[in-house]
């Protein structure tokens, strides 16, 4: 029933213009897909995230939302068919930069293709339209994942029946490109990245890491911090050292994240896929949904703790939603834990999307 | 009239018990001591500020507070006389890492003592009883420079008759502690930085550039950035690089304030600046004022926008003052510039402060 695999095509013309070829999707599903192909639903997983949505047995890694996926939860595997794929430019099994490139027989690196929202979601259809499925009940994602919910429903809007783009936004504002710029700032100017080209050689490690050390801030709050590190020490007292030793638990943390980050994730992705964040911009006139079908249901989800999405953004989408004649709500749930919320406040939001789903699934699940 | 001055005096008894010898502490002073001495007025810089507060003639560089300080200003030099020293640990003409360590006849380097912003504070009270001042009409300063306000309220209460903390925290949080670590971090992961000993060979730029950008996402407010740069590109369209040149307007602007900051400035001072600025804790317990004169006025001045201090932690300040039997008023300013406010809107701070000041200097001004 679940499944891990790769689907491979041949080759997809990008938003730059230029070509990529011969390329894999990695993806995982999770349930059973019906008889008719009618209860697919197809999360987006963010940034750092990857097609490991769930676990699938008791020996199995941790997915980032196994709270979310399972029987009687929120997608809930007795009824609906899971798929979860990870994105084209990632490191989790799909085409990205650290993959060979069949001209050359070598990793790409910089001379993969910069790749867009649109690119993603691009492959995305095609391998949902080679699982045989013509219309997804409904594709969520938050964060990153939400830009391709948005993409899906600019891109694909007959081949959704509905869609959950949560704590997201609708462009990445000039707060949030720094944010990106910095973390690629700090990969480039680690001299082991050697322009991209360390696959064979020392992995630019400390820039990596200390991308995501940068980043890690951005996905907590004030408030969660105070909450889990307060000013509390690793010794007892001040080390009077100068930051060479990390002195507060919130130092030791972030180094620990930071290098448990680099065992698992490409420097190269971390550009690339950041930079198809800073590219994405659904607003305005851009965000028109070029359907007759006003069926297209929305629940927009945002947190009221996440500063690096602020809530007001997401709520955008909703009003936009909204002008353009879809029935789209807008739910803001009281949370501390900033942008990671999506991942951890699973409680309200598996109330939310059950009852969201139900009345989506009305005549469409048989 | 105006003066830029070293103030030389033999050592100092740290906090963390070492002691520091031969010590300069550089200072500006603006206006004109009256013959009691009851007019000065101590300014105090922020983390990446200096004596420089005002330029003295047209043809001197811009200070940090022009604004604030001259004939008729918030800080007006025909009645007050106004003293701004560099902080130690500084690179501002104070004694600091960069400084000869008599011992060796080299920079001390990582030798430097780690400092305290009560033994910043203890140095200035030097310069100030070396000036001859027994009682400073006020002490006013934001961000780190506010750190310093609490500081002399704390340790010298009798010997201030006002304060002014503006943009400031009793405590560095969590939050606060993590960003100036990630800045420690892209300084020390520099490899030019070579453990501190750079001061005859290349000096980590590229480190401290990146620092400097990142605490310059974190001065500024989503809203400012939004006005500023909105999601203009520098060129008319996207190039799809995957970020070795800046393509965002907000890119470039970070790259520049990142190349001419590590002109000016020091690269060891900004890791010691920034601990003493982790260690700063004169919450609860600590913020007594052991002082029998309970005259003691504060004006405490918060922006909304500021999510770096937020304004929560400044309103905090007054509170504990008011507990304490102190007149405290507490005001918050709206403004969109995030913790830049400080320096920027300084019309709103001009009037606050002028009141202010006329309150405290009733039968103290002769």
């Amino acid at each position: 029933m679940n499944k891990k695999d790769i689907f491979h095509f041949d080759y997809l013309l990008l938003k730059s213009g230029k070509k990529l070829e011969n390329i894999d999707i990695a993806y995982e599903t999770y349930g059973q897909l019906n008889a008719d192909k009618s209860n697919a639903i197809l999360l987006e997983h963010a940034f750092s995230g990857n097609a490991h949505a769930s676990k699938l047995n008791e020996n199995d890694e941790p997915g980032w939302w196994d709270n979310m996926i399972g029987e009687n939860k929120a997608f809930d595997t007795n009824k609906y068919f899971i798929i979860c794929s990870n994105i084209l430019g990632g490191c989790g099994g799909s085409t990205g930069p650290a993959s060979i490139n069949p001209k050359t027989g070598k990793e790409y690196a910089l001379a993969f293709p910069v790749i867009t929202v649109e690119d993603i979601v691009a492959a995305q259809k095609k391998l949902i339209d080679f699982l045989g499925i013509s219309k997804l009940l409904s594709v969520v994602g938050g964060s990153m994942g939400g830009m391709q919910v948005l993409q899906w429903m600019i891109s694909y809007p007959d081949s959704i029946l509905s869609a959950v783009p949560i704590s997201t936004a609708m462009k990445h504002s000039p707060q949030q490109i720094a944010f990106n710029e910095v973390g690629r700032q700090a990969i480039m100017s680690d001299s082991d990245w050697n322009n991209g080209n360390y696959y064979q050689k020392n992995e630019p490690k400390t820039g990596l890491a200390l991308a995501r050390m940068i980043g890690h801030i951005t996905y907590m709050s004030d408030k969660s911090m105070e909450a889990k590190f307060s000013r509390k020490l690793k010794d007892k007292e001040y080390a009077f050292n100068v930051g060479t030793n990390p002195e507060f638990e919130v130092e030791g943390y972030l180094r620990y994240k930071g290098s448990s980050f680099v065992k698992r994730f490409d420097a190269n992705s971390y550009l690339y896929i950041t930079k198809a964040m800073d590219y994405f911009d659904v607003s305005g006139k851009n965000f028109t949904i070029k359907s007759k079908n006003k069926n297209l249901k929305s629940l927009v989800i945002a947190f009221k703790s996440d500063w690096l999405y602020p809530p007001y953004q997401t709520e955008n989408i909703a009003r936009h939603l909204k002008l353009q004649g879809y029935d789209a709500t807008y739910c803001e749930i009281k949370s501390s834990y900033g942008h990671d919320s999506f991942l951890l406040e699973t409680e309200d939001e598996t109330k939310l999307i059950k009852g969201f789903l139900k009345s989506v699934e009305k005549g469409a699940l048989k």
